[in-house]
Order: C-alpha cells, then sequence, then structure tokens
C-alpha cells in the first residue's frame, strides 16, 4: 500500500505519463484527418505529398511510442498503486508498446516497402486475372509476417499472433471455436435454402434512383436514427467508411442508382460505427479510455444497426412509407416485399462485399482457412487459388471461373493483413449476442417501429461505447452480454429469420 | 576547400539534415490539412479534439525544430562547401532555428494562452462595441510580444523584430519607406477623387444572382485563368484564404447574393495564391526550395491576379460576356460601366475588407502607424480608439462612430499579430512592380482579353513561383524585376488608373 506521499508522487508521474499518451494519440488522429480527406476531398495531384505526410507523422508517433521514456514509465507505474482505469491506460500501452518495441525497425519498414510495391501487383493481377503477378509478392509478405510474428512472440502460433494485432484480447481458440460453429450450422442451412422453392421478392426495388434523392432519403434515415450531425457528417467515398473521434465521427457512402438497398445499408452500417465512435467519453479522449475496443467490437455495432435494426420488418413498417415519399415508383411495394427483397440470400454470389447477411460469413471463413494454412506453411502460395475454389465449391456450392473474382478479389492482402478477415463474422456474431440480451430489457422491434432509437442507442452507450477500452474485449463482452461470446446467439438468429422467410 | 572525400561526407550529412527538415515540414503541412479541414468541413462539435490535435502537431514541430541536433547539424554544415541550394535551405532553417530556441519556452506558453483567452474578449468586445472589454488583454499582450521581441534580439527596434516574423528579409525601414511613400501619394489623390463631379456606373451589377449560378460563373473563371484542379479544388468559407502545397493548393471564396462580383473578386485573389504554391517546384517538397517566400511575396500574387489582371477592361472584355451567359439580367451592361463598377473608389467606408484598390492601404497605414506606436510605447492601449479615429479623419476625412467599426474592426491583434499588416499593402506594391516588368516582355492585356494566361501564367512561375526560398526576399524582388523595392510603380499605375477614371 502507498503512503498519501508516495500517492501523489505516483499521480503526478502518471500525469505525466499521460500526457505522453494524449500527445501520441493525437498525432494519430491528425494522420486520422489526412486520411479522411485523402479518400474524401483530396485532388488526385495531392498523392505524393500527402503519403509523406502521412509517413512523417508515422515515424513520429513510432519514436514516441518506443521512446525508452515510454518504457520507463510503464516500468514504473507498473509497480505504482493505480486504480482501475489507470491501470486499464497502462495496460493498453504496454500492449502497444511491447509489439513496437519487438519488431526491429528494419523489419518494419522491409514490410512497409513490400506493401507499397504489393498494392500495385493486386491490381494488375486483379486486372489481368493473372495470380502469378501477384504470388511472388503474396509470398515475400507471408515470409515477412511471420517473420514480425516470430519477433512479437517466438513462442506462439505465428498466426494467433497476427490475428492478435486487430484483437488483441480474443485469444484464437475463441474465435476458431465461434467459426467452425457458424460453418457447421451456415453450410446446411444455405444448402437448404438453395434448395427451397420459396421466391423471395427481390426485384422490389428495381428501377432507376437517382443519386441526389438517394442521398436526401439516407440524411432522414441518419436524422431518423438519431446520428448527431454536430459531431459528424456524411459524404461519398469509393469504398465506405467511418473514421473520427468522438468529436467528430465522419460517414461516408456510395450511391448506384439501380440499387436504392445498397446505399441505404451501407449508411446504416457505418452509422453504426460512427455511433461508437460518438458514444465514447468525452473526457478520456486522448487515451485508451476515450478509444473504441477492437475491431470485432466495433463491427458489432455497425452490424447490430444494419443488420439487427435495419434489416427487421420493423424498421421496414417504419422506413418504407418514408421511402415512398422520396420514391413514389415505390408505391405498390408492400412492407413485406421490402423485408423480404433486404433479406434475400444469394446462393449464386462470389464476392464478399456483394454478398448478404449468411452467406457472407463463408467468404470470410474460406479466407481465413486459407490465410491460416498459408502462415503455418501447410499451404503453398501457387496452390492458392484452387484451394480458394475448391472451398467455395465445398462450402457454397459455386467455383470462381476467374481468381479476379476469386481469391484475387480483395485488397486486404495486398496490405499485409493476415488474420483481419475474421474480425468481420466475429462482429456479426457478437451483434447477435448482444441483441438478443438487450431484447431481454427492450421492446426492439417497437422502439424501431415507432423510430424511438434514442433507447436503443442509449443502452449501446452505457453497456458498450461508454466503456471505451477499460475492459479487454472478453471481459467487455461479458460485462455488457452477461456471458462469454457465444455463436449461440447468431445461429439461433439466422435459424430463425432465414428458416421462416425460405421455409427451411 | 574540400576534398573529395570530404565533400562525400558533408553531402550525406546534408542528405541527413534534408530529412530532418522534409519530416519538419510534413508534419507543418499536416497542420495545414487540419486548419483547411477546421474551416471548411469540420463539424462544430469537433472544435475540442481539433484544438488538441494542432497543439500536439505544434508541440511535435517545436520540439523537432529546437533539437539540439538540428543545431549541431546546422552549425556542422555551415562551415562545409554547400552549393547555393544547400546554402539557402540551411539559411533558412538557421534563421527559423534561432527564433524558435532564443525565446523561452515559457514566454510562448504564455503568448499561447493569452491570446487564447484574448478571442473571445476581443470578440465580445465588438459585438457590445465596449473598447474597454479587450483593452486589458490588448495591454498584456503588447507586454508579452515587446518581451519575445527583446529575446530574438535585444539590440533591434522591437517593432523591426516582429514584422521580420512575417516578413524576415524586406527590412521595417524599407517597408516605411514604402508605406510614408504611398502615405505621401494617397492621402491627396483620394482627397481628389472624393472632390471629383465623375459619377461611375457603380450599380452595374445590382440585383439579385443565386449562390449556385455565381458558384458556377466563378469556377468557369477558374477554369478559364487556368487553376489546376487536379491539384486543386474550390470551396466556402466565411473567411475566403487559400492553403496547402504544390500537390493540393485549395482556395475558398464566399457569395453574398446581392454582390455577385465580391466572389468573383475574392477567387481571383485566392487563385492568385495558388498559382504562387502550384508553382513551386515539385522536386523541392519539404524543403525550403520548394516553400513560398514570405507574405508580402505571396500578396504580391493574389493582388497581381485581382488587381492587374481581374480589375484591367481587358479582362471584363473577356468576362463579361460569360458573366452575361450566366446571369442573362445584366445583358445591357457595358464593358465600361463593369470596369468602373469594379473599380469604384468608396471614400466613405470605414471597413478595411470592404474597401477599394485605392482606400485598402489607408486602412493598413493607419493600423500600422498605430501598433508600431503601441509596440514603442508611445502609444497607450487606452487612447487607441481616440488616436485611430483622428487618423481616419485626417487620412480619409471619415471618422468612425463605433470602435466596432473602428480600431476592433480586425482580429489580428487578438492573434498577437503585431507587424503583419504591412505586407497587405507591400504586397499590392510589389504586384504593381511585377507587372510593369512583365509589360516590358508580354502584351498583358492582349493576353487577358484573348483568355491565353498560360504565358502570363508561365513568366511568374519562371520569375518567381519556382525560386522558392532559393532568393531572400529582397534578392528575389531584384531578380524577378531587375531594380530594388520601389513604390513607384504602384503610384504610377495608381495615378495613371483612378486619374482617368475619375478625371483627376
Amino acid at each position: 500500500m502507498a503512503t498519501d506521499a508516495a500517492a501523489e508522487t505516483e499521480l503526478s508521474e502518471y500525469e505525466l505519463f499521460l500526457e505522453r499518451i494524449q500527445r501520441y494519440t493525437n498525432v494519430g488522429n491528425a494522420a486520422g484527418v489526412l486520411r479522411w480527406d485523402q479518400e474524401v476531398v483530396m485532388p488526385e495531384g495531392g498523392t505524393p505529398a500527402r503519403s509523406q505526410q502521412l509517413s512523417a507523422l508515422s515515424a513520429v508517433t513510432h519514436e514516441m511510442l518506443t521512446d525508452e521514456e515510454t518504457g520507463d514509465q510503464l516500468d514504473a507505474l507498473e509497480d505504482a498503486d493505480l486504480n482501475q482505469e489507470q491501470a486499464a491506460v497502462v495496460r493498453e500501452v504496454r500492449r502497444e508498446y511491447d509489439r513496437a518495441t519487438s519488431v526491429p525497425t528494419e523489419l518494419v519498414e522491409e514490410i512497409s516497402k513490400t506493401t507499397t510495391e504489393a498494392h500495385p501487383k493486386w491490381k494488375q493481377a486483379k486486372e489481368e486475372d493473372d495470380f502469378s503477378i501477384f504470388a511472388p509478392t503474396l509470398e515475400r509478405l507471408v515470409e515477412l509476417k511471420r517473420e514480425y510474428a516470430e519477433h512479437v512472440d517466438p513462442d506462439a502460433d505465428p498466426y494467433a499472433v497476427l490475428f492478435a494485432e486487430y484483437e488483441p484480447y480474443l485469444d484464437l481458440d475463441t474465435a476458431d471455436r465461434v467459426l467452425t460453429r457458424l460453418k457447421e450450422e451456415l453450410v446446411p442451412l444455405i444448402d437448404d435454402i438453395a434448395d427451397s422453392d420459396v421466391d423471395l421478392a427481390t426485384s422490389a426495388f428495381s428501377g432507376q434512383f437517382p443519386e441526389d434523392e438517394q442521398e436526401s432519403f439516407v440524411r432522414d434515415v441518419l436524422d431518423e436514427l438519431g446520428y448527431d450531425w454536430e459531431r459528424g457528417r456524411l459524404d461519398t467515398a469509393p469504398h465506405p467508411f467511418s473514421s473520427g473521434t468522438q468529436f467528430d465521427a465522419r460517414v461516408t457512402t456510395r450511391f448506384d442508382e439501380s440499387d436504392p438497398l445498397g446505399a441505404l445499408t451501407s449508411t446504416i452500417h457505418e452509422f453504426g460505427h460512427a455511433t461508437y465512435t460518438q458514444g465514447l467519453p468525452d473526457d478520456h479522449y486522448g487515451t485508451p479510455l476515450g478509444q473504441s475496443r477492437d475491431l470485432s467490437v466495433h463491427e458489432s455495432q455497425s452490424r447490430f444497426w444494419e443488420n439487427h435494426v435495419g434489416r427487421t420488418r420493423a424498421f421496414w413498417e417504419l422506413i418504407l412509407p418514408q421511402m415512398q415519399a422520396e420514391f413514389p415508383q415505390l408505391d405498390d411495394v408492400t412492407v413485406e416485399e421490402a423485408y423480404e427483397a433486404a433479406n434475400q440470400v444469394y446462393d449464386d454470389n462470389l464476392i464478399r462485399v456483394e454478398a448478404d447477411e449468411l452467406t457472407y460469413h463463408m467468404h470470410i471463413i474460406i479466407r481465413y482457412e486459407v490465410e491460416q494454412a498459408l502462415i503455418s506453411g501447410d499451404l503453398d502460395v501457387e496452390d492458392v487459388p484452387e484451394v480458394w475454389n475448391d472451398k467455395y465449391e465445398e462450402y457454397l456450392g459455386i467455383r470462381p471461373d476467374t481468381d479476379a473474382e476469386g481469391c484475387l478479389q480483395d485488397i486486404h492482402w495486398s496490405h499485409g493483413s493476415f488474420g483481419y478477415f475474421p474480425t468481420y463474422s466475429l462482429g456479426s456474431v457478437l451483434a447477435a449476442q448482444i441483441d438478443a440480451t438487450m431484447r431481454e430489457e427492450l421492446d426492439v422491434d417497437t422502439l424501431v417501429r415507432d423510430g424511438e432509437f434514442g433507447e436503443i442507442m442509449d443502452y449501446l452507450n452505457e453497456h458498450v461505447h461508454g466503456h471505451g477500452c477499460l475492459y479487454t474485449t472478453d471481459d467487455l463482452i461479458e460485462e455488457a452480454t452477461g456471458e462469454p461470446f457465444t455463436a449461440d446467439y447468431f445461429v439461433e438468429y439466422a435459424e430463425a429469420k432465414f428458416g421462416e422467410l425460405y421455409g427451411v
């Protein structure tokens, strides 16, 4: 037990530490503004300067984090008498510090250089539908990432180390258990749906929908959902994303004039991410307590709003009349038809980003299995296309004709990102778990039907957003839902919803 | 003379130094992106986070600049055998380094704190038209800035030191000579114009001009002038400005539906700034050779395009038909009427930012005289309003009824900026000098009338923009115009132009 005088010294030591972390975080957040700018408003010619600006900020934050002083402060504070919040901040910074200092700078630079070269190779390979163009770079990236994992933790499974980069507090065994369960349950369900005779009203939203009217509509939807425009904005971007801080959490979307559901769904998805960011505590801005937990939890918020609100009958009861007011050509569409169109399962789709709520997970699971085998060395790079295609045939009953719509479809590997994909599915699974827990307390459907989203938002703020990184991910899940992470709720939800829709 | 081996070592020492400077510049440029974002797109709620992000970047750049290593590198390089470009880079960094290291951090922080408090005081004082609300803070700022100047150079006139913050290579004597000459020549000229019986067609542009049509028109004008949209963009902002780098030089404007000349003029002005930025050499990005010279030179470029192109008869011959195509209500306006409306002298205007090309300088000269007397101690803060009003009566024959439209009208003092104002007039004077030199080589009026702006742009790129900070300001002026800085050309230009317009 520290004496009062010692506690005082420790506090001021903690405050010094916090100042360092706040500056570090603020420089990182500045880089976030530059990236938003680059995606949304920067003129094309700005690229060379922007790359240098981002490199400079990245070098600055790396040096601030790995500075000896950071290590000394961490050592001192770990011996000090800290409260729960302070201990959480120290825990989070320690984790980042250990990772950053364990990997030699030369390796970080080599990875950075290789990914810079990898992106055009991947793009060319995809355009020319020729995997061999990308293969040598992919092989090099796999080697480098294995080496990276070896530095971080020589005793651990390298893929688990890479996964922990995106999801540090869910161990890979848990993730694997969830994904395996999904595969076991979803493969036969998707199979049954493919065999079903039920025809859903899949063409309810066919026609032409001008971009400006779609924009006006999605802005109204964001209003209705309760997006805080004082702390956010909506723009368009080729690949929708959300970014920012609790004071300024922006969303982007994109419009396809023949597909009004696309913009609606992607806007609600990004809104979900933004609710998390806007819900982080103001007074912890600049510290881990004012930052969101990891990718799966973030994705659980976007998926909650996209699927458990935006794809419900109740939501369509609320929103269809508003959509018809904007687009009179939809006047004859019924709520049931809209609901069916928003929930159709595409059993012949090969592309992840165009997938429905159900088959989406098979795209993830296939990528997960392939990249795990690549990193472990069980799979050679040259065999990726064949293994990829075999898995599509086995799990989804479809086989890509080309690598462009097969293993080359996604950009992530060219970024050197291995272990990122699983978080997409884990987020959806967690969304279902949170939804089930929420429904024990709130009549979600009635609230949605009445456009009363405030109570739902408050619930998520209280149970998820407001904690920042106070808890580790597994603790946060228990705190928010009363039990450990489980696929049960997602499976139950999917079987009930799609069973009813397709009579299977 | 260095041996080859030594030259090699020196080169690599120079390269290390350059790397440091490039990182420093890039972090500063990142802050520029954040400020653009704040003025143009940031939601209001983002302020608290943005302030912290900007403070963090500012602290980082300050530490990079004042790092002992920077000083050691400068010392070593000043003894080395450098070429002209390298020597210029070292000279510019040395200047910044010496300033930054000569002032104690506590004083910098105290000034920063006081200006943060000063802004709301100034705003309130202006709103309530009560100078006494702002006076104590202004007094404190004057003291602090005197102290600042004392640290930078205890032997120099403090106002000269502050002026050098914005204009390091034009000594205050030169500036004073130019401003005194302006006053001597312009006061009687303005007096004559006030007495003139000539009525210009000042209402040629009266009516309503919808914002979206004005925007479409000024975009066409930017196209016509040759703005490089691949490296820029146009947005709206309450106080128009331009910012960025050679790869991404953006402009802003604002629209008043009853005044289409306002947006046109301010857009051309900011375009002028952007041509300078876009014309800086790409391959020196991130170093002083890729950065613009100081405020007066920058203002010379905006004023050149605003006045020596945009307010000429030739320009109105070109642009009026295009303006009439956008606004048919102007169909009966003649080129002469448009020219007169664009060049009317407001002899009863009290507000700097609404002033014409001629009386504008009197607003600057008054502020210059007042702030010089404040810093020297010849004038007490409490006497500022009376002295201010007396000078308006003496020079312009008008007297402000309120401090809000008198000495409180401009924000700059609340930023702690003393010595900034003169650069506005110096820029206009330099624009006339450059214009006169250019006309010895190019038939500017014919080029403008024909919309052939490329040759004018090339001329300015070659003689001004492309040099970056290779030359000091006085050397650049001689290099570009063949003679030292002089007010002769501006006086000649003003007397000819306004003499003809007003028959005086």
